[in-house]
C-alpha cells in the first residue's frame, strides 16, 4: 500500500536538495514507500518520484498483477515484456514526463547496465545522492517505534528461553538453531540476520560465522540475534557465562557493561553520533582495553538491520527524537575471548528509550 | 585460483569486439575467471581486464587477505579502506593504466551508484555489452562437461531414492525437504535452486512455490531439482504418478515425453536455438495442446543455473559443441494438471549427449 505521508516527505526532500526525481529499484526505499518487497531478479522494476509530486512505476509484465494490487489504481504503471525489454519504456516515460535535461538521483539497487541504457535514452543528469534515502528513513514515527519495540521484546523473550537451553555439551549450531526457532515461535515473521553464537576463543571475532564448537564446562558465549516484526528489525547481544568466569573475565564484563550504560545514558537530542561513540570508547580506553574495541559503537535500525545513523568516528550526524540505533561496545582479545552487550535505543528528547529489557547483569548458566 | 586459459579467451573476445576493458563486480564472471565467490556486500570489489592482457583487482581492506590468496602474488590489488572509500582508487587506476577516453564494458553486478562515481573520475565510455559474458562461458570445456555430468548423476540418484519416499499422506514440503537432503548426502555441495514439488492442480504452475498440499491416492507430481557439484549445476524434472493416471494424463504424458525426445534427437551442431524450440513446440502443437506450453523449451546451464544459450523463440544462436542446456517442454492446463520432463544435454558434433540417465518411462509409485 502506498504511504502518502512518506511520499510527501520524499517530495519535500527532493525540493530541498533541488533534485528533480528519485529513481528507486527493488530495495528498501521502495518497500518503505509502497510496502512492496519484490524478488530481486534481473528484470528492471522501479518507482520514479518527481519533485512536483508526480510518480510512476515500471513493471515487467510477469509481475504487473501483483504490483497493481500493491500500488492501487491511481499509480501509472508502465509495463514491459520480455520480448521488448525495458528500453522502449524508458523512452516513453522520458516523453510523458519531459525527463530530458533534468537531475535524477538513483538508489543503490539500480544496476549499472540498466543505468547505461537509461542514460542513453533519457539524457538527464543522473546522480548518486545517498542522503535522500537517509533523510527519508532516519527518523522513525510512533508506529515504527512501536514495531521496533515489539521486535525487541520478541528478542528479549528469546533470551529468557535460550538461557534454559545452554549447557556444556551443546554446540554453537544447536544454540543458533534454537535461537531461530524461538524467535519465530515467539512471534517473529523472519530473522533480521543469521544469529551469531561465538563461544570460548571464537568470541574474539565480532562477526564469527562458524558454528561447530561444543560448549564446555568453563565457557563464555556471545549471543547476537534478532527478528523481523511487521517489517521492522530487532538486534540484541548478550554475553553469558557457563560456569564461574575468571577474574579477568569479570573485570572485562564490567567494563563493557559500563561502556554500554554510559553511552545509553548520554544518548539524547543534540549529541552527535561520533560523540556517543567517543563516550563508549572513552570508558574502554580509560580501562586500558582501547586496542580491543575494534568496531563502531552502533548502527541505525529500522526496516533494514543496518541503516543510518551509524554511531562511529567521523559521523557528525546530530541525534534527534525518533532516531533508532544499537549501542554495542565490545572488547575482543584475539585468541582469548570477546564480549559485547547490545541494546537498541530510540532518541526521545532529552534521553533515549532503551527498547531491550533483558537483564544485563553478569549471567552464569 | 586464476584461470589463465579463460583470461586469455576474455582478452581475445575484447579484441574481437574492440572493447578496451571489461570490469566485473562480485558475480559469476569473476567466479569463472578466478574462482572467487565473494559475499555481495555494498563494498566495491572488482576485476578489470584490459584488451592488452593487463589486469587489476580492487578490494576493500576487509577482504584483502582472502583475495590475495585466491589471486596469487602477481595480480595488482588496489586496496581501499572504509574511511577513504573507493573513489581515490578509481583515480589511481585511471592514472596507472591510462584509462581516460577508452571503452570499458561493465558486467551486470556493478551498481549504478558505483558506476556514476567511476564515470565521473575515469571519464571513459562505459558500455553494456552482455555478449562478452555470453561468449566467455557459453562453450563448456571437457572438465566443465565432466562437472555438469557428475552434478546430473547426483540428481539422477536422487530420483531413484525419492521414488521410495513418495506416498499418499506426505506433504509437498516433506518431499522437498527429502530431495534437499538426498542431493546433499549423495554428493552435492549445495542446491542449484529450491526444489519445486508441485502436486495435483498445483502442477499447472511451472514455478509453483507453495508446499503445503498433502499427496493423495490419485495424484501426479512434478519434481524439479538440482545441486551444485564442483561449482557446476544440475537441473532435472520428472513427473510421477501416485496411483493409476487417467486416460487423459497418460495421453498428455506421452506427448510431453515425445516433445522432449524429439528435441533431444534434433539437438546438434548447426541447429539454431529457436529451431530446437520449434521442434519441441511442434510436437505439442500438433497434438492440440500448444496453448498449454507456456514456457521456453530450455536454458543454458553451467556455474549459473540459468545462462546462455536460451532455447526459445527468436534466439538465432547456432548450437555448437560444448553448449550445455536443458530441454524441458511441458503442458500446463490451468486448474487441472501440468507435466514436464527435463534433461540437461551437451552438444557433441552431430548430436547431443544426454547427461541425465533417469528413466523417463511413465512412473507410478
Amino acid at each position: 500500500m502506498l504511504n502518502n505521508v512518506r511520499l510527501e516527505n520524499l517530495v519535500t526532500i527532493l525540493g530541498e536538495h533541488d533534485i528533480d526525481g528519485y529513481f528507486m529499484g527493488a530495495n528498501y526505499d521502495l518497500k518503505f514507500l509502497t510496502g512492496i518487497n519484490p524478488f530481486p531478479d534481473e528484470r528492471f522494476k522501479g518507482l520514479l518520484v518527481l519533485k512536483d509530486g508526480r510518480k510512476l512505476f515500471i513493471s515487467p509484465e510477469l509481475y504487473y498483477e501483483d504490483f497493481r494490487k500493491s500500488l492501487g489504481e491511481d499509480m501509472p504503471i508502465y509495463v514491459w515484456s520480455d520480448g521488448d525489454g525495458v528500453n522502449p519504456t524508458f523512452a516513453k516515460i522520458k516523453d510523458d514526463y519531459s525527463l530530458e535535461g533534468v537531475k535524477i538521483a538513483i538508489d543503490d539497487s539500480i544496476r549499472g547496465i540498466d543505468l547505461l541504457d537509461m542514460m542513453a535514452i533519457i539524457r538527464s543528469e543522473f546522480i548518486n545522492e545517498s542522503s535522500i534515502s537517509k533523510e527519508l528513513r532516519i527518523i522513525k514515527d510512533e508506529e515504527e517505534v512501536k514495531h521496533l519495540q515489539d521486535a525487541a521484546l520478541i528478542a528479549d523473550k528469546t533470551y529468557g528461553e535460550i538461557l534454559k537451553f545452554i549447557k556444556p555439551g551443546v554446540t554453537e549450531k544447536e544454540i543458533s538453531d534454537k535461537l531461530k526457532e524461538l524467535l519465530m515461535t515467539l512471534g517473529g515473521e523472519g530473522l533480521s540476520f543469521e544469529p551469531i553464537v561465538a563461544s570460548g576463543p571464537n568470541s574474539s571475532m565480532p562477526h564469527y560465522s562458524g558454528n561447530q564448537r561444543v560448549i564446555s564446562e568453563q565457557d563464555l558465549i556471545i549471543l547476537d540475534y534478532g527478528c523481523v516484526y511487521k517489517g521492522y528489525c530487532s538486534d540484541t547481544s548478550r554475553t553469558v557465562f557457563v560456569g564461574e568466569p575468571t577474574k579477568e573475565q569479570r573485570k572485562v564484563y564490567e567494563i563493557v557493561l559500563r561502556a554500554n550504560m554510559k553511552a545509553e545514558e548520554a544518548a539524547r537530542e543534540g549529541v552527535t553520533a561520533e560523540k556517543l561513540d567517543q563516550i563508549a570508547r572513552g570508558v574502554i580506553n580509560d580501562a586500558g582495553y582501547g586496542q580491543y574495541f575494534i568496531n563502531r559503537t552502533g548502527h541505525g535500525i529500522g526496516i533494514e538491520v543496518h541503516e543510518h545513523p551509524f554511531i562511529k568516528e567521523g559521523n557528525t550526524d546530530v541525534l534527534k527524537t525518533g532516531m533508532a540505533f544499537s549501542i554495542e561496545p565490545g572488547i575482543y582479545i584475539p585468541g582469548k575471548f570477546g564480549m559485547r552487550v547490545e541494546d537498541i535505543v530510540v532518541i526521545e528528547g532529552n534521553g533515549a528509550k532503551i527498547l531491550n529489557k533483558s537483564s544485563k547483569k553478569l549471567m552464569i548458566v
